[in-house]
Parts: C-alpha cells; sequence; structure tokens
C-alpha cells in the first residue's frame, strides 16, 4: 500500500537534531581546527608546496600507521587512487570487472581508463554494497576459473578483479567477498573513497584488498582539497604505485630517464600539509560524527515510513553520510522529500543514479539488480558535517 | 676537433651571475611574495578548499584575459591538460600523433592515455621545437589526405593531431606549423606547459592550437602546487574542457547523472587561490627572469665553446630556464660540466632523454632526428628563478 509522509513533522525533527542558525545545512562541510594553517604557511614560507617538501612522506606515513596498511601513496584525487588500484591489479584492455551498479561514477570511469568493461552486480540492504551470496550465485552460473584467470562465458572476457564500495561509509561484508575472489582468482579492490575511520572486525577498510583507493575531497570526512591515496599490504605494489603515480622516472641526480607509462598524480605538497592536520582531528571528527548518527536514529526511532541506516554487523562505520532509509511503502514520496527539505535549507540527496542507467554504461552487462534499483528509490542522505555532532541540545 | 672546457672558469662566471651566499642554487624555485598566504587563509577560514569556492573561477578568469584566450578551464596538472587537449582534438584508439622526440615524459605519456602512438619528430635548433620545414617534407612523404583524415601511407592509422612543445618556454615557429596542420588537416596542440609569459608574433602562446596546456608545477614560472589549464578559442570546446574535467555531470540541484566517461581533474580551491596570488605577479617574475637572461648573456659573451640560448625572432619569451648551448667540438664535456656544477651547489640539467629512447616508446614511429640527437648532447639548463634576476651586482 502506498502510503505518503507527514513533511512538516519530518522537518522538524530533522532541526531538531541540529539547532542552528544557518540558512542551508549542508551535507558535508570540512571542518579546519586544528595545525592546517600552520602547516600550510610552512609551506609557503620554505616555497615548498609541489613535488619536493616534507608533508607528502609524512601524510603517507600517517596514513598508513592510522589505516595499519604496509603503504599509503598520496595522489591527486580517490579517482586517480582508483585508476592506479586497477592498473595495480593487472587490469588491462578488455578485461571485466565487477562492481556495484549503485556508486559514484567515478569507480565505472576508473575501469574505462584502463580499456576494460564495468559489469554491475547488485547490492544488499544491510550493508549498500555488493551482496556476496547473490555474487557467488552469478558468477557460479557465468564463471570458469582457467589458467588464464576467470573467465566470463557469456562473453569470453577475463573477469579480472571486483571493486568493492563502501556506501556511504559502510564496510561491505568483506570475509565473504575475499573469499569468493580468492575462489574465482579475481583481484578484490576496495573502494574506499568514503570510508576513512571505518573498520571492519576491526581492521580498517583498505585492508582487505589487494589494493585499496580513498579519498580527500572536500567532502569527506578529512580534506586535503582535492586528493586521495593507495592503500596496499605488500611492500613491491607500494613501491611500484609510488613509481607509476609519479611519471615512473628512474631516481638519477639530473637524468630524466622513465621505464615505463607513468601518471602525473602525486598529491602537491600543500595539499599533503592540510591531510597531515586533519588526519591528526580523524578521531575527534569521528566520534563527533557518531554522536550525530546517535541522534538521528533517536530523533526518528518513532517516525513512521522511515528508519536510519546503522552501520553492519562486525562493523564500526565512520557514519560518513547518515542516510534515510524509506520503507518500501513510502518510496514514492523520495522526490518530494529531497525537494522540500533542499528548498527548507537543508541539504539532502538520493543515491546515485544506478551505473547501467547512464548512456556511457547502458551497454555494459549487469546481473540482476532488484535490491539496487529498490534501494535506489528509498535512500536519502542527510546532513552530516562532524561539526553538527558537537551540539548537545534537544537530545 | 674535440675541445674540453675551462671549468673553473664557467663556474666563476656562474656565481658571478648569482652572488648568493646559499649552498645550493636550484633550477627553478618558487616566490611567494604577492597575496598567496591571504588567498589561501580565506580558503581555510571559509572551508572551501575543494570544488567549492570563487578561486578557480577567478583564477581561470585571469589566465584567460592574461593568455587572451576565449577560455581557459583550470586542471589538476599540466599532463592532465595535455590528456584533455588531446581528447578534445579527436584523439582516440589507434591514432598517431606527431610529437617532438625532445620534451618531457608528460606529452608522450597523454598520449598513450589515449590509446594513440607517439609519432615522433625532429626539432630545429633556432626554437628548440618541432622544425616546420623537416616536417613538411616528411608528410610530403607519408601523408595522404582523405576524406577519413590525414593518413600515414606507411602505417594506414590516422595522423590525428601535432603537439607542438615550447621547449625551455621559448616559442616554437608557430605561423609555420599552423599553416602546415591546417594544409594536411591535422589538430594542432600547443603544449604550452613551460611557456607562461611567453609571446610569439604579440600573441600569447597557447592561441595557435585548437586547444593548448599549460602547468603550474612547483618549477614553473607561477605554481598552484600542482596544477595545469587547458587553453582555447572555442567557446564550445572550453564548454566541453570544463565539462569532461568535472565528471561530465549535468548540472542539477540534487541528482547524479552524468553523459559521458569524464574525468576528476579540477583544480581545487585552494590550489586555485595560490594561482590567483601568483598570476598577479607574473609581469614583476618575467622582468626579473629577463634580466637574469641578459646577465647570463653578457657574462657568458666571450666564454669559449658556450653559448646562451636566446629567444627565436618573432618571440617574447618568459626564459623559464636559461640554456647553455655547446659548441659542438665542446659536446663531449657535457657530462662532466652537469656533473661539476650540481657537485658545487650549482643546479643543472641536460635536456630530457629522447623519447625514443625511452623503453615504452622505444617501438613508436620516428622520423630523421638527427638536430634532436644533436642538441641532446649539446643543451644544458641553467639556474633560473625569478629572484635571481633581482641582485643587480656584478654586471
Amino acid at each position: 500500500m502506498k502510503r505518503s509522509f507527514d513533511v512538516d513533522s519530518i522537518l522538524k525533527t530533522l532541526r531538531s537534531v541540529f539547532p542552528t542558525d544557518k540558512d542551508f545545512i549542508s551535507l558535508h562541510e570540512p571542518q579546519f581546527s586544528g595545525n592546517e594553517w600552520n602547516y600550510v604557511k610552512e609551506c609557503l614560507d620554505t616555497g615548498w608546496v609541489s613535488s619536493v617538501g616534507k608533508y607528502v612522506d609524512k601524510f603517507e606515513q600517517q596514513l598508513a600507521q592510522y589505516t595499519g596498511v604496509k603503504r599509503a601513496v598520496a595522489v591527486v584525487n580517490g579517482t586517480s587512487a582508483l585508476h592506479i588500484c586497477l592498473r595495480l591489479a593487472g587490469v588491462s584492455y578488455d578485461d571485466e570487472v565487477l562492481m556495484p551498479a549503485m556508486t559514484f561514477v567515478a569507480t565505472a570511469n576508473a575501469v574505462k581508463y584502463c580499456g576494460a568493461i564495468p559489469h554491475f552486480v547488485d547490492s544488499e540492504e544491510k550493508t549498500l554494497g555488493v551482496d556476496p551470496r547473490k555474487l557467488s550465485t552469478y558468477l557460479a552460473e557465468i564463471a570458469d576459473v582457467s589458467s588464464k584467470g576467470c573467465i566470463n562465458q557469456l562473453t569470453g572476457r577475463r573477469l579480472k578483479a571486483l571493486i568493492a564500495v563502501h556506501t556511504f561509509g559502510h564496510p561491505v561484508d568483506l570475509s565473504s567477498l575475499s573469499e569468493l575472489c580468492n575462489n574465482y582468482n579475481i583481484a578484490l579492490i576496495e573502494d574506499a573513497a568514503e570510508s576513512v575511520g571505518s573498520f571492519y572486525k576491526e581492521k580498517h577498510t583498505g585492508n582487505w584488498g589487494l589494493v585499496s583507493a580513498i579519498s580527500f575531497n572536500g567532502n569527506k570526512i578529512i580534506t586535503t582539497g582535492g586528493g586521495g591515496a593507495i592503500l596496499t599490504n605488500s611492500e613491491e605494489i607500494g613501491a611500484l604505485a609510488k613509481h607509476i603515480t609519479t611519471t615512473a622516472k628512474l631516481p638519477h641526480k639530473w637524468a630524466f630517464n622513465h621505464d615505463m607509462v607513468g601518471y602525473n598524480y602525486r598529491m602537491p605538497n600543500i595539499n599533503a600539509a592540510l591531510g597531515c592536520a586533519q588526519i591528526e582531528q580523524l578521531p575527534v571528527f569521528l566520534k563527533e560524527k557518531r554522536k550525530l548518527a546517535e541522534r538521528y536514529q533517536f530523533a526518528f526511532r518513532r517516525m513512521e515510513g522511515i528508519s536510519l541506516f546503522k552501520e553492519p554487523v562486525f562493523s564500526k562505520s565512520n557514519y560518513w553520510l547518515n542516510t534515510i532509509l524509506l520503507d518500501k511503502d513510502y518510496a514514492d514520496g523520495r522526490d518530494m522529500l529531497v525537494e522540500v527539505t533542499n528548498n527548507n535549507g537543508i541539504m539532502t540527496r538520493p543515491p546515485w543514479t544506478l551505473m547501467h542507467k547512464l548512456p556511457m554504461f547502458k551497454k555494459c552487462l549487469h546481473m540482476d539488480l532488484t535490491v539496487s534499483e529498490d534501494l535506489e528509490k528509498r535512500l536519502i542522505s542527510i546532513p552530516s558535517s562532524a561539526s553538527l555532532g558537537v551540539m548537545d541540545a534537544n537530545v
């Protein structure tokens, strides 16, 4: 039975969670309350803003330490990190790469940069990420593991990798997906762009993939302006990640020699300086964001037709974006609710249009996407800045 | 007849040009003597460091105004600018792209990103860039203009574009190359990475190509940490450049729809803030660098075996990197001179290894490269920071 919301009540409830005078509450704003000024000013004072300077090394060390991986390589953004992850996983021309249909377009674009083909799979409601059981059934139908790797019998192409996306920061079922990828000789890549600060079974996301990508775009939990990083637990892959993202130049005092087609993806020192200051504050941001998530859950606990998405079992999520899950009967009201909240100074957003519906990916393969199609209609992301968690009123 | 240098005399002459106590004189250092801190601080204070904020728009307007093009689009670096220039010029899989063998590796890498094939051409001594007369003779031999475009008769592939590089900031012979490209239906792309502030026939470099790429890397005349821009005199191409470098997202208050495979190449606001401050000082930097070039030329006027490269006719160069040209008899001494100067605290550098000698481009096509091979042995770039031009001593 189709039902409709009490919109005024929803607006009132949302406002009760962040009592502020602001005309407009963004979805996610950065917060510069630490050493940002000091570090950035030092870059300007020393002239070290670009590829020379200590902050890139320092930021990479801090990232590796925080996430617990062996090597982190800082790059210009999450998209370039994903691109390089795919290259490092051996994805090449005409390979197929499994990925959720419900993701930001960068995941699919990065596959195209390699000349490879996205192959879209379904998500599950309990993680908002790839459903390992449904994927297992699908692979049993279409995949054949041979000496050439895992072959899609329908196309004859290699299924080279799976990109598992931690949607809105919530960890996907990494244990099951790792095992599945292992069984099928498919490289697991984590798109951890949104999940900095999210843990699965007490290990930081990004530790389960052969390589993983994170993002420090301005809307993320910590930001470097634009930025990202590649994470890996292989020293060898880490060294190659550094080499290939810095034009593949061979070390020499003055000669310019390069040994492969490389990329200019290195994060500038001034952006890394920002990152060093931001990561120092990450534990505080996580606490504030968790408080906000709890407040949302409490506020909406008796609201008909709406529940708040909660971190999956085995996970401690960063709650990057708090997200409303509409009951199925209320799904028709999604666009109206998004429209009204935005018009009333509260920024909200439905999920990304599913990838297989975009014109450039329409011809790509996909499995049954019933759950993704359903989730697309029922999810609404709501304001989630760490600063909104600081306020202790009205709870 | 082979001859050798009086190394002590060269060291003494170099030192006379920049009398400073510094232990090490870099090849090119940035200078932050303007509004850098004010603008960057404003980004931090407002939280606008990333894809939201006014500095990207402002910097693009300043760039368009300074260079005289219709549209400038700021991106993460010069390599990404070149990549997009090639895409905008219609370069696609299996096309051939003409370019000098004597260039930085990014020029050739960007072609590979498009799945296209670099085709290396020779340079001339008077500009250090592509020799239009030699290229004309070569095209007359191999090229055939048909309805499908300009076809290389040796390979059957399309010769889609020519990348003309303004080496060390010195403008190439744009009139002749424009005419040649026009005659053969080959798109002209200017790699103006090094030539911000350089003019050819009183128009800024970047105005002659269908699209052009510039760079604001830390070693360039003005810097944004990492950064670059695409220049074009076509409003339509400019709009597409903006669209494709910002994930090809269709404008909408909250929906995420994209209509083509796009890139995440947008320059972050904090880097653009730096750019706004730097471009304000560009006229001063140009004056200082010209003074330095004059001082080098005066100091070395009677030095045997060495001359200083001078801006080509019809050009006003930014003298990004001052460059020594060894007489042919003295070419054997290049490595020794580079070694001794670097060991004595004066950074110098030979040109990049020619592209066709790098392992990943060894199989690419090339014409006779006699002049490039000769120049590679005879060129040495010497310290060229604008700040070195300020000092008025010893001249």
